[in-house]
This record gives structure tokens, C-alpha cells and sequence, in this order.
């Protein structure tokens, strides 16, 4: 019996559960959030999708206990409303109101016998993940961030659109941060393949702006939706059905990496267990420094924020 | 090569979108609105999705041309604001003011060579189809509205809830508009095979009670979250793979009917012509009238605003 | 974590081992036969698809001790080579030999905490149900024989064909015996909600026929092939997939009957906890007959071979 | 609305077209063999299915002339028996009595205006595919085989196993002749994204092993079984999905190449079109020698039997 829980009915956290009833993924869905009337709003669409869906699933509403034999807990909470007036783009505008929520929910968590995969979507993911492993103790392995597994896929969208190959197609990870300090680490791009750096040179393709597009991509969908769902929740649903399978594949999701003492994405082996190994990683220089940036600065703003 | 083709990418319209793709029930998606900018934002935001699920699918953007070969297309335009200011809850509010978006879209559409099957999610749907099939001069049986396949799905997740077992092990029908002057048709519902009205007086149970959930139960769900989208897409979404995959299933739908010169909903047998035969139906006297009231007050609503 | 059991790699238990992983439907598989380097076979055979196949799973071969945590145990153990010489079509000729093989079987299962549901696919699969029923001593709801679920689907299907509708807009039931002495209960039959026995006669149409094509269809499929497999997978599948998901759907399918002492096919609510409820059932005095007297050779055969 | 047609219902054409139905792949399958009491028996065997599967869809029996919209057509025969006395384990042994067979098809195929992309499972398949393209005239783009897409399944089922991650974060082919003068081509393989030459040497794996295994797995199987069946299937199914779906994918399927005169497997971008281009390969001096002895083998061979 695969089992799952939801925190926070928002756009994602509703978009989310919609793609796994409608594929099939869970037998029972747990969907928690601090608006009663929401949930329930949320439930009752889902319930009324059933009978024209193939596959059966049972629907627990706002019930933390229910949680004990989760597979796997998604947090979804947050407040998009703080992102409307945010010219800076900076997904840790949303950090100190979120901190409080999260506090909330870790500890409400703590009281259930939950001993599965903590994903976190609720931004800023990487400050998140941490913020919650420190508040529920679980173990860091065991709490993992979307991080850049959808910046990833953002790169390889576009790495794969101006190729003319499948998504699929392209590996290599976009690294960091799940913002603006992350990068393309271009030296594990392949495309078909083949380096995309050569590729790139041959075709002239200038891939400046593919990595561009795939960091701010998701400010041209935040711009004519007021949000974004999709994308995150398909990275969400992927990462929740690699866990449940054990299935051994390597994703760029945000973990916690002992060199920088913080939560950052590079590729790990993800199971049930969590984050079962790291995958290797050889970067260029320049791509090194990136990385060590990229985790200085999401040390720095956590701590400013949550204090130490 | 399955194509389909959604025209209105509001709430209904991208959740459409999303299940599909996530499920990976078509090969191509055109995808259409009047909003340059939130259609660009949800075609980005599935497109970031891509790498992170399993089937692949392509996706054109604002291209009516590109429906010529669409097997199917959905109607799902609309303006949820309407309902907002709206205590009458009927759905006829939005008549006049979708007339006018539904003229353009026929317009466009019979611009093209499409010759599949038109479903009409645009509420009020049942005045919504007749009026796409009157503007776009496509035969009767190739535009349907998915009318009360909602609201039975909404009458068989409760009658299922209350005698615990499945949805899919109840049949029968909500019937006639999808709209206030529906009705569940009592004599058609059957529970593991059993008469539901039998049933129900062994046990005990309240019928009208559940017939009262299954006609206004989307209100609750408007009420919590401002809009219904995933019980209406899953309906949408099933409606297109029977239609796609010819599968003959008996749904019921809403569809033109010669008997009450307008359309509403009665099951009927669909396949990829369409509606390829009426499904046989023996009501009692009083659901007779029922339906011959509720064709009527469609009828009359239609007449009212969009002449004759 | 869904996980399921599968003992007896023959042409059935390995074609519901391929729908399954093709379909993503458990997370971990145990594939258990008495032939080492066939059950070896079929891992490798079904490992060897994982890297062209949408989900992961996990293989485990030969291992009862694995079962321990299994959602549902599939017997799928039998020697097809035993119907070859069988001018009779009588299943029942399988059963002196599958004897040995299920008390093995279920000595082995005995010796694990498997506290699932078992599901019976060996023939004659209402006596091998009751056979591992008495041997292991697990509750009777959790031991369920998939009986005329397969018989019910040809009906189904047959009778769709005759009325061109789906066999999923068909209702009602073959029951009885897997075997030569099922019926189908014309009463139960619908046809996209109407009596089929009211449309056969409006139609012209040859109800025994179908009958008969559901009872012997299989031996068309037998000598054409020299064996059945993907109908009954199917069948073992779908049942796999209610249990797992608690579904609470209602199936025909054989369970410990209390009024006759004996397995048979009714109808019965299924769910993780196996057979949930008898669904109510309405039959015609002559129908009842014919299940009493099924019910009756399914006994009587039961005692010549097992002994009380 | 997607079609294929499947020519050949042994254990691999039937395996496929069970796997297809399961997941809902196509609308319409057309299914052809000789023996007319064996399709007829498939048919019935999968048609038993489908009440009981999610998908709808419709067969068609040994009917060339309903191939002419089919999106893919798979060419699945072959006589299994030519194999169980084959000291040599050479797959080209079948290629005599599969000529004729081949050409048989090959004449009926061109009296169809199918127009879509033949996928060759047939052995020797390199051959085959050749055969195929020369009789029918077909495009050569449009005729493809799978190849060592199976071998390279293998192969990353093999690696994957060695270093605990799943066979999906295995990238690098198997490239050459679907049979004894195939290789790994390990500067392609890459564990992680990481060179697999490195981390085995690091970890002291040995890959000659691996990709013996690689290339001989299949005899295992063939010896535990008696043939081969779920891992073919699964690549054939694959490709067809990639070939429905226009995904654009890299897979290492056999295609004519003109570089060799010959077909062989190298990656390729496969599409709609078929072959839509040759993916890029940088392989060391003694891969580029193993790859050019394995096309001169396969057209030896090749014309040896069929003539030039």
C-alpha cells in the first residue's frame, strides 16, 4: 500500500495531488492545510474526479496521525501573495513568513510516528529543508528538497528545444541553489550524448541564454499565471515515485552536503531510504567556485533569518 | 497519432491539460486563449514538466490551423469572475457574456478542417453545445457537452461513500441540465447491482440527501477554493479517450435531442463519431416529467439570450 | 510500498508478472517456482525491459521469507500439460496433481507473517481457494479464487459485441464454478442500463449463445495456443489492484460461502481486507437452481479428490 | 488516434501486444499471422482482457489492408525452433527460412498504403531490416530495428546492478550487430554521469563481465524459458511509444547507415519520420575497429544468404 501526505493545499500542493489520483501513483493521500475550508474544497473536487478516473484511492483529510505510515510527506505550505510584490525575484522574501509554518508543521509532524521521505517544495526550498530537519530531527537523508530537479528540467526544455531532441535526451543538472544563485554546470551537459559545450560551439548556439531562460524561466509563467504549479508539481511527483519504488535514480535534488555544512542541490541516488548515496561530481573550476557561492549565500540568508 | 486540442486555459482548461499530459493520453496539444501571455505561462509551465514524466507529447501554442487534425477539441472557455457576484447559482449567468466568446471561437474554428469531436466544458454548457453546433454547422452527434457526467460522478462518489463501497460500483444518472433543474434518477441507480432506493430504505438512508450533495455539491467546492477544476476535468479528460480510443462506453453526456429539440443530458453511446446511439432509458413518470421540465427551462434560457 | 507476490512462473504467473511491471503497478515483486533456472528466466527476461520501461521495481526470486510484507499473493502454480490430454474440458482434472503442489505451497507460506490477501488463479481454482484456506488457516475473506471474474468478462465482452457497446457499459454476472457447471444470470445482465434479456428479445438476438461463448470461450483461446494467459492475467491484475488500493469495488469472485459450505463466484465487495461483504443478490428462482447445484459438484468433487 | 499493426503473434508479438493493451498504448491494433487459429485464439486471449483493463481499444484480425493509417507497424515473426538446435547461438541461423517469410510480408505490405514506421523484431533483425527496406521500398529512415536497444537494456540492467543505481541513471550503448559481434562501448557508459571505466576501476568492477553478460543474458533466459520474450517486447514497445509520440528520443536502434552499407545500431534521435538523425558519436580507435568489423559481419552474412 502506497500512502502519501500533503501539506499545504495551495496551487502546488492541489496540483500535485491532482496529477498523482489522476495517474494512479498513491492508494491513500493524506491532504492537510490550516484553511479547513480549503482542504475540504480541495478534497471534494478530487472525490468528485474519481469515478471518471481509473484508479481507486481513499483521501484522508487534516489528519496529522494518518501520516505514521506515509511513504512519503510533501510540504507545499506557503504564501504565493508574498511573491506579488517581490521585484527582486528572491525566493527568500518568502522565508520569514514560511518559517513560522513551517516551525508549526515540523512540530505537529514530530507528534506522529511518520518515518518515511520528507519532500520539500515550500520555498526557499533549500532554507526549508533545513529549517525542517532541525526541527523534526528526522534524519538528513531522509529530508530532501525538489531543489533543482525542476530548474534541471527547465534546462534541459530548453537545452532540448534548441537541439531538437527530447528532454530526455539531455543530461547534466543545473546545481546550487533553487534560485538565483544556481547554474548550469555545463561540463555535465550532454546532449544525445555528446558535450553541449561542442555541440553548441558547432551549431552556434549561444547556451548563456538557455541557462538564463531555465533560472528565470519560471518568472515568465509567474508573470502570465500569477504562479507555478506544473512544473514543480510533475518534479514533485517524480521524486515522490522514485522514493516509493526505491528506485536508485539519480536526481539533482537539494540535500544536506557536509563540505557546505547547508542544504544545496547537486545529483544524489534517491531511494526509500532518501538520499541513499551521493553521485559523484566533476566540475570544472569556475563551476566549483559557483557551487561554494551558490551554498555560501544560502547559509548566509538562513542564518540570518532563522538565527543559529 | 492522437491530437486534441483545448480552447480556454483558465483553471478547467490548464487542469485539463495537465491530467492529460501527465497521464500521456494524446501526442499533440494545441493549446488556445485569448491571453497571449497565460497561454505562453502554462504551455512553459507543462513544458518544465516534461522531463519529469513519463510520456512525451508536444505542445502548440495559439494555432487554430493546427486543430485540423485534432481528434478532439474542448471547449473551455469562460469567466469565473461571473459566478463571484452570482447568489442565484446558475450557471445561465454566464450565458451573454460567453455567447459572444463562444461566436468568435466557431468562427475560428470553422476556419479549420476539423472534423472530430467537440466537447464543451463552457458553462452553461447544455445551451453552450447547442450553440456551438448552430454556429459551427457540425453534425449533432460530433458536439457534446460533458452536461451531468459531472454531477453523476458526484452522485456516485456520495451514494458510494454512503454504503461503502466503490463509485464505479454505482450506476445510474444525474439527468438533464447541468444546472439547477437536474435531477438524479433514482430509478436508474443501482448499488453492486442492487436497487439503490431498496437499499436505501433497508438501511435507512436519505436519498434526497445525496441527490441535494451531487447537484450542489460543486458549490461547496466554489465556496472553499473560488472555482471547481479537477471533478470537471477528470470528466473532460475521460469523455476525450472514450471518444479517442472509439471506445462505445455508455456515459451520460449531454447531447442533442430530438424529443426536446435541445440539448441535455441522458446516457448515450460514445465513440469517436461522437455520439453513435442513445443509450435506451425507462424512467418512472415523475422523472419523465423531471427531464421534459429541465429540457424545457434549457430551452427556454437558450431562447431568452440567444434568440432564435 | 506496494509489494505482491507471485508463485508459479508458467505462462499465466509470468504474464501477470509483464502487465504489472509494464503497467508500474507494485513496487516490489516476489517470483517464487519450483524450477530454478525458470524462475531465473523470467526475472532476467523481465529485468531486461526495466531500462525501456516507465516504472521501477525491484525483483526478488525464489524467497518466501520476502513475502513477509507482500500486499497480495498471487498461486498461479499448475502444470497446463495436465488439460492437454482432457477431452472432458473438466478443470477438475488438474486438481489431484495441484494437490501436492498447493500444500507445499502453502506449508512454505504458513512458515511466513504474510498477512495479506491471497488471490487463486490455480485450477480448479473454487477447490485449490478452499484447499489453501483449510492449509494455512488464514481468515476465509482473505483468501479469494478469481473464479468467474475472467467468465464474466467474456460475457461481457461477447455480449458487447453483440450489442456494440463496450464491455465496460455491460453489467451482471456469470456465476458459479470456473468451471462447466457457471451460468450466466441473464437477470443481473444490463446493457448500457437497460435488461439484456429485453433487448436480446427486441433484437433478435441468441442470449445462450454468448453463454455458451463465455463458458467454452476459453477452450477456443486453449487450442488455438495451447494455453490462456492474457485473459486471466488480467483478471488476476485488476484484483491485485482493487485489493492493494482498497477499493471496495464489486467483482465476481470465488469466496467462502457460508450458506453453501463451499467457494463459488458472487459478487462481493473487495477491498485490502479481501472480501469486504457479499454483494446483495437477486436472482431468478432458476438461477438460484443452477448456483445451488454448482455450488453443490464443486463440493462433492472437492471431497472425492481432498477428503474431508 | 493511434494504430499499430503487429505481424507474428508468437511469444514476442503477443508478449508486446498483451504489454500495449495493459498500458493503453494504442486505439487500434491490427494483428496478423498465418496460422489463423493462432491469431484467432490471441485475439480472443486479449479481447478476455478487457473488461477488466483500464483502456479501451479495438482489434483487428489478419487484415493487411487496415494497416494503411497504422501509425507503426511491427514485424514479429520468426520461428523459435530454428533456435533450440543452435550450438552456434547465432541469430543469423534463422535468416534463410525468415527470408521467405520476410518477403511474403514485404509484398503484402506494399499492397497496403501504410505509410508510417516499420519496426523490425524479427531475427537476424539487422538483416531483416534491410531485407524489409529492399522489398517494400519503404524510405530507409522509415524501417528500423530495434537492435541493440534490447542488448543496451541489458547492459545498463548489468551496470546498474554492479553499482547499486537504477538501469535509468546508466547512459552508453551497446552498438553493432543485435547478435555475437555487438560490444559495450564503454567510453559511452556512464554511471551517474560519471565514466563508467573510472568508477569500475575505482571500485574494482570488472566490465568485460558485464558486458558478456550483456550480450549472452539472453541465452539464460532462452534456456530457462525456452525463448525470449518480455525484454524484446519492451524495447519494441518503447520504440513504437517514441515513434507515436514524435518524442524525439536517443535510442541505439539498428537503421542503415551509410557510412557501412549496411544496418546496424548505433544512437540515433528517433521521431515520427523514423531515423530523424543520427545521433553524434565520438567512440575510441578500438570501438570505431569492433563497430566496423560488426558491419562487415552483419553484410556478409547478409549476402551470403540473400544475394546482392
Amino acid at each position: 500500500m502506497r500512502k502519501v501526505g500533503i501539506i499545504g493545499m495551495g496551487h502546488v500542493g492541489s496540483a500535485v495531488a491532482h496529477a498523482m489520483v489522476q495517474e494512479g501513483d498513491f492508494d491513500e493521500y493524506v491532504l492537510i492545510d490550516k484553511k479547513a475550508e480549503k482542504v475540504r474544497a480541495e478534497v471534494l473536487d478530487l472525490q468528485d474526479a474519481a469515478a471518471n478516473q481509473d484508479a481507486a484511492y481513499k483521501i484522508i483529510e487534516n489528519d496529522y496521525q494518518a501520516l505514521a505510515d506515509a511513504d512519503v510527506v510533501i510540504s507545499a505550505v506557503g504564501n504565493i501573495l508574498l511573491q506579488h510584490n517581490n521585484p527582486s525575484k528572491d525566493r527568500f522574501i518568502e522565508l520569514p513568513y514560511n518559517v513560522e509554518q513551517v516551525k508549526d508543521v515540523a512540530s505537529k509532524l514530530k507528534q506522529t510516528d511518520f518515518s518515511g521521505v520528507l519532500i520539500v517544495i515550500t520555498n526557499p526550498c533549500d532554507a526549508i529543508a533545513a529549517l525542517y530537519q532541525e526541527e523534526t530531527g528526522y534524519p538528513k537523508e531522509k529530508v530532501i528538497a525538489t531543489g533543482t530537479l525542476l530548474d534541471t528540467a527547465r534546462m534541459r526544455r530548453a537545452t532540448g528545444a534548441a537541439f531538437n531532441v527530447s528532454p530526455k535526451s539531455v543530461s547534466g543538472y543545473n546545481l546550487g541553489e533553487h534560485g538565483n544563485t544556481q547554474f548550469t554546470a555545463w561540463s555535465t551537459v550532454q546532449v544525445a550524448g555528446q558535450s553541449a559545450d561542442a555541440l553548441a560551439k558547432a551549431k552556434g548556439i549561444d547556451l548563456s541564454e538557455i541557462e538564463k531562460d531555465s533560472i528565470v524561466g519560471g518568472y515568465t509563467v509567474f508573470m502570465g499565471k500569477g504562479f507555478t504549479s506544473y512544473g514543480i508539481a510533475s518534479a514533485a511527483v517524480r521524486l515522490a515515485k522514485v522514493v516509493v519504488s526505491d528506485a536508485h535514480e539519480e536526481l539533482p535534488v537539494s540535500h544536506y552536503q557536509e563540505r557546505f555544512g547547508t542544504y544545496l542541490s547537486t545529483p544524489a541516488i534517491v531511494g526509500r531510504a532518501g538520499v541513499i548515496a551521493e553521485a559523484a561530481l566533476t566540475l570544472t573550476e569556475a563551476e566549483e567556485e559557483k557551487l561554494a557561492a551558490s551554498a555560501k549565500s544560502i547559509a548566509t540568508k538562513f542564518e540570518e533569518v532563522v538565527g543559529k
